[in-house]
């Protein structure tokens, strides 16, 4: 579990009234920030609006997130949980590289037919990079455990013989991770000309010897 | 000239009144806005609160830039232009490849000096993904303009020889610019761990059969 499910876990309202009513408002009025999040950014939703597109008092709303962050936090957290069950198995970084980055790959195809995701996720990477916004500790944790899992995958692939001779393992998680995420700026702008998955699989076709599935 | 500083001299007041002290008035809220929205973003900028920045009233304000959009329009297009003088001499592609991406490589280290230039960028392009912000029409052309330069180059390195045999020409723009892009975010985000030039030179020197200066 990362830091912020841990968060919510410990602080979060509606945890100890597990019924299903209320986890189905809860997980409404995630999917509505998740939707207000992604198009105007975080700093710029508001929660009477949010209150209101889910038919909800603000009482209501606050009743499940009694603040913006805490609502910020849950939404990241379903996001990341959901990406790693369906895409990484039980969320610890797999040891075997192919099948790492043949998830990764599949993860960009799927983010390709969610463009809610990936406005998502570019706009609040962004705005957090401000030390002063609240999911700053999150997206920083973030990245240094996307970097660290992706080297353990490029590191298997190294001491396995499967990367090209001209490639130089130190670092490519910074620039393969970079890759995906510029990738995204430009499909967002332009979906028509830009195919994400394609640029990645023809990335990883120049650094790894053998095809991915 | 680009369509915006285009639309700029065409509509933009002051244009006709170009004395200097309303041009260092002129100056000084381009610079309020811009570390405005490279911190809070264009949506959740206030004019007000710019106006007060700059120590003139809201009429003041509204003299020089009627609508917020057209001061996006300002900053945006003083951003490029000065971006183009200074590292890419006339503003038009440069045939020569090797010069071209001396120069990127310059502009980036640049960047790494400025996290306010890059911060604006980074999120004003996420948020420019949706369809009616009104620098959605500005950044896709910008993006095309940079692919299109960014392309011209790597074909001319390609004619003279100068790229390794592994390298696969097509596409390599879009990968090169999200690169760039993507190393951003990541720099913003921990910027002692990320240095972003090297980053580049390292990418380039696995493309590129010499050594840029």
């Amino acid at each position: 579990m990362n830091e912020v499910a841990a968060s919510r876990r410990q602080h979060g309202p509606g945890a100890s009234r597990n019924y299903p009513k209320g986890e189905r408002r809860r997980a409404q009025i995630i999917e509505a920030a998740f939707t207000a999040f992604g198009t105007v950014g975080y700093r710029n939703a508001s929660m009477l609006q949010l209150a209101a597109a889910c038919g909800v008092s603000r009482a209501g709303l606050l009743h499940h997130f009694p603040t913006k962050e805490s609502l910020l936090e849950a939404v990241l957290e379903q996001r990341e949980r959901r990406d790693d069950e369906r895409f990484f198995g039980t969320g610890e970084a797999t040891r075997d590289g192919l099948e790492y980055f043949a998830s990764m790959l599949r993860l960009v195809a799927h983010n390709q037919d969610h463009p809610g995701i990936v406005s998502l996720f570019a706009l609040l990477s962004s705005e957090a990079s401000a030390p002063d916004h609240p999911a700053h500790p999150y997206f920083v944790a973030r990245y240094e455990r996307a970097r660290c899992a992706m080297q353990s995958a490029i590191d298997d692939l190294a001491h396995r013989g499967l990367l090209r001779p001209h490639v130089d393992p130190v670092g490519l998680s910074v620039d393969l991770l970079a890759l995906i995420d510029g990738l995204q700026i430009q499909w967002l702008l332009s979906p028509h000309d830009i195919d994400m998955p394609e640029r990645l699989r023809a990335r990883l076709r120049d650094i790894i010897k053998v095809e991915l599935p």
